[in-house]
């Protein structure tokens, strides 16, 4: 478990690992992003910075403070939340970012060492995509050989997703809005990972029986009577796919506090290489709110 | 054409483009690609460097190497021939390259910007995969909304054409070795881009009736016959193919020719970034002798 390791970090070397996290706005979802993975640094014991600019922050202030937090010792990996305003090129951003305390993986080089295969691995791999593979492999689920549908190329999440399956073997297509008949394409997949934000967009007559599910997707749908006046669903209609599918992530409580998990799991992996101990992969285990639901 | 901008160029600036190729080692198939290079070079009044190290030669004298062409201003582009010897860390090869002179587009962060989407543009893409796209467009091949299959996924080939593909707006599934049913899944495929350098994989019964079909695969293959002793087969099994396709590429001649046009091409753009002078892209044709059989 990453709290007591952290504990045993704090003895050897005297400090704690720490993330920043860098948000530019405001928007319901990111909001509720940073907060989560914040209190998920304070229960481990990480030390966690809101690094928080007004939307109207010029370009060069964000770099500016990128820049201060490669600096800063206290500091082993650094979130840049997404969206930035548009007024930000985000490729600037990214790249400013020190490959080393790039814990969501989305530095431009790491990538790219995503896609070259047989080469130099990333230093991190992006915490959602990491976050599905962990959850496939620790439900037991092959994924080699397997056909894999990821629904949605976003840059953070579906495009290292496919990126990330097609490494471990699996053939991989991704479906996005300009696929004529998504729900065919999908019905062939083993495993299918949705990642586009559009609620319950993947009906149960999507899936083929016995397909594994996991559901990335999360909208903030109004709600009078739930807390806060809103609620969260995901892309996938779960009633009718918990009927077709052999494994199904719920929203919320499914891939979210992985990817949170995964997000520790990087800062300290980052911390212990910071710190030239060696990472001890037989303790790589995290706990996590996670439920995959398994038939 | 390219000759003809190679020259208004040098009547501009007094200078010439310039191209270096890095081999390490021979191998068939990289001696043959190097030469027919160099060749294209000299039909359009291109200045090639050809900057060859023996099969033993140090990662770091490789890296000097590198160095030394970063640094030359005759020098608009950097192609380093793959394969590399394994004691050489390719990556780190790859890295050294200036961006700038990355006209194979094969630089770490030029494949990361290939993957995310809607932010910075590589400075150059991979020559095969945009000679790919090239024969679509110039075929008239609709790409967006169309399934297409990559077969083999290669870092050089593959990976960065079912990217680019992606790009615009093709359903894209990567089909590999670790693939069950290779042919039910190509079957699929509205265009068919096969790259494994496996001789006569794809069959006709592979493909869909009225698939375009671009033929990446070059195998040398003993021929007694043959000039040289050898001759060159594709990965797709031509004569069944060209019943069932509605286009394909030849091997030799087909999408060969088309990458080494677009090494000119990229070399080219290179230099003009480098003078300062604006890409003029209503003049972007260049020639090739590839053919596109369309029925």
């Amino acid at each position: 478990m990453i709290a007591r390791r952290v504990l045993r970090l704090r003895a050897q070397v005297g400090v704690v690992p720490g993330l920043a996290v860098i948000q530019v706005g405001h928007n319901q979802v990111s909001d509720l992003y940073g907060r989560s993975k914040q209190l998920a640094c304070e229960e481990v014991g990480i030390a966690s910075f809101a690094a928080c600019l007004p939307e109207h922050a010029s370009e060069e202030e964000v770099l500016q403070l990128v820049d201060v937090l490669n600096a800063d010792s206290r500091v082993h990996g650094i979130l840049v939340q997404l969206p930035m305003p548009p007024h930000i090129q985000l490729d600037k951003v990214l790249r400013a970012v020190s490959l080393d305390k790039d814990v969501d993986g989305l530095h431009p080089i790491n990538l790219g060492r995503l896609v070259l295969r047989g080469l130099h691995q990333p230093t991190f791999i992006p915490c959602t995509p990491l976050g599905c593979l962990e959850l496939l492999r620790r439900s037991g689920v092959q994924i080699e050989n397997k056909h894999a549908v990821v629904i949605g190329c976003s840059n953070v999440v579906g495009l290292p997703t496919a990126l990330l399956l097609q490494r471990y073997n699996a053939t991989v297509t991704v479906v996005h809005e300009h696929t004529l008949n998504p729900a065919e394409a999908t019905r062939k997949a083993d495993i299918v990972v949705s990642a586009t934000g559009v609620a319950q967009l993947v009906r149960g007559h999507w899936l083929k029986k016995g397909a594994v599910v996991l559901d990335v997707g999360t909208s903030a749908v109004a709600d009078a009577e739930a807390d806060g006046g809103y609620r969260l669903i995901g892309d996938v209609c779960f009633e009718e796919a918990q009927i077709v599918a052999s494994a199904i992530t719920p929203v919320p409580g499914g891939v979210g506090p992985v990817t949170v998990a995964m997000v520790l799991s990087n800062t300290f992996q980052s911390a212990l290489r910071f710190f030239g101990i060696a990472t001890d992969t037989s303790d790589s285990s995290f706990t996590t709110d996670s439920h995959v639901i398994l038939r």
